[in-house]
């Protein structure tokens, strides 16, 4: 398959969404014009993205919504489970935990994990705080992992050695830290605070930026 | 100044948090190369990216790291503190307002609000939850305002509005709902499952992405 960029996929998890609302109000066809307006591109960045991946709509009639959710959920694998594991116990681990998106999905938590050991033990959502010294052995029991650090700074690129290192091929880091993995590990980076300067970018600059939602 | 894209402004951010680096080990001037290879782009990338904003670095001597520091922090709006207000008291919000993150970046969390009275007069990290009822009259007294949404989706519709109303320019969004603004504010969305879905799309297609990071 040819390269797809980072925003493209957001783009297709962002049509699957809308998609996903025309179908639960019972609407069988969407125009790109629609899709467009409703994640803020235009319809030719709509018809550029879901070229990618074939033939999809017939000009006039738009695009059939069943088939193309179907289409896309396969497209961004969500056609079946993944077991999400989350390194860190703490504020950001408990909001992930208990992300109501996350089910709905088929990301299914199955293990949270913590060195504190009045931590260890505890409730969680729906799980129960894990060692974090049992990781690797928890880790290589399960298929289709994707891991969730959300640690702090210091100890980050330890665990991600530890995680690629028991197999685990694509992790969602929360911790404001530079790690590095190697070529065949996907890695993605959530960091509040870029995020918010991309905010007091756009103020001091003067614009706005709909677009990037 | 020319448009700016969002995959630009977060290279911006990058650059400037490995420049800070470089400088805390007191190297003066970096490469195209350095920066390049710690932010995962290539050395073209950066020449072009910073380019935007005028001539920096001499071909062969590199950047001098504590001039392209000052000049990153003003153009991303850094030399001055932000009022970061936060819109929702649960897990979410705890993290952020707990960040350690945003402090050494200049975003002061100026307040936390909910709607919830259990929560209403709790001690907050250094704040204390306020209702959600005074969120306008409180906004209203102050400047450089980002609102930060970290509330049930249903909700969040009708709280951007108020946010808008009370003269609010930026907001950050966590609510994993589709929200609009009027084209005068700067909307950014983070959707945790959104960004699972760029790995599992990553690990379904059998590729990785670690320039996303």
């Amino acid at each position: 398959m040819k390269r797809i960029a980072d925003s493209t996929v957001r783009r297709l998890s962002m049509y699957l969404r809308y998609l996903e609302e025309l179908s639960t109000r019972g609407q069988e066809t969407a125009s790109s014009d629609e899709l467009a307006q409703l994640c803020h591109t235009t319809p030719a960045q709509v018809r550029k993205d879901l070229s990618f991946f074939g033939s999809f709509g017939k000009r006039g009639l738009g695009y059939p919504v069943h088939e193309l959710t179907t289409h896309l959920r396969q497209i961004l694998g969500l056609e079946r489970e993944w077991n999400i594991v989350i390194v860190g116990a703490g504020k950001i681990g408990a909001a992930l935990a208990n992300y109501r998106g996350f089910g709905q999905r088929g990301f299914r938590v199955a293990g949270v994990y913590d060195n504190n050991p009045e931590k260890i033990g505890q409730p969680w959502g729906e799980a129960v705080v894990q060692d974090t010294a049992q990781l690797e052995t928890d880790v290589r029991k399960l298929d289709s992992v994707i891991a969730v650090l959300a640690i702090p700074s210091d100890d980050a690129q330890a665990v991600v050695d530890r995680l690629v290192e028991a197999g685990v091929r694509a992790i969602l880091n929360f911790a404001p830290a530079h790690v590095t993995v190697p070529s065949h590990v996907t890695l993605k980076s959530v960091n509040m605070a870029m995020e918010l300067e991309g905010l007091s970018f756009a103020l001091t600059n003067n614009y706005s930026d709909r677009g990037a939602a």
